[in-house]
């Protein structure tokens, strides 16, 4: 039995900020849920790009030499090596795509860090 | 320099129907997005799972065993060797993730098959 992802009734089933919940995995990779708000810790992922699909909210990605906004139905694909520091000013929904290796804060680690699969 | 992508955006780009273009790409897959009406061919991939997310519009996938609709906002994965037709009843519009590997209509071609990889 395959069944259909409703990502709003996802989004329902957590509060918690920078915590990425998995709803889905194809190929190699997760389909991530995750809320941000507040400022993230600069980091990079060494071998992975990443996906940030934007469902609620306006998103600042901060890279060293530029910032990218990305609103609600827009999305960046960081490319692997590229450090980058994400902050939601508000509350921003995101959609997440990434290999099942990746670390979400990347090379670093720190208290921000979830190293659990937290499948909902 | 890194661009995001604003889906609407795209969408106003091209108009047929089952010609799906790139629109980024991460580690081994393209994001596409294409417009859906009508019903397309049965097919499978064998070797890659494919996340169709719904945009706009109302989608039907039938399954050998199951149908599965999937709305606005909605998403489901078909695993690897599970023959599967999209229907659209009315116009769809989709993301889809897949691997660069993937050709659309999978171990069948007809002539709704496309084998270019479009970007814009």
């Amino acid at each position: 039995m395959i069944s259909k992802v409703d990502l709003a009734d996802k989004f329902t089933l957590f509060k918690d900020h920078w915590h990425p919940r998995v709803v889905g995995e194809l190929n190699d990779s997760y389909v991530k849920l995750a809320k941000l708000k507040g400022e993230f810790v600069w980091h990079q992922h060494v071998d992975e790009d990443e996906m940030f699909l934007v469902i609620k909210g306006m998103l600042l990605i901060r890279l060293r030499d530029q910032e990218i906004t990305v609103s609600e139905g827009e999305f960046v694909v960081i490319p692997k090596g590229v450090e980058h520091c994400p902050v939601a000013e508000e509350e921003v929904h995101v959609l997440l795509l990434e290999p099942k290796s990746t670390l979400h804060t990347g090379d670093v680690v720190t208290d921000m860090t979830v190293t659990t699969i937290d499948w909902i």
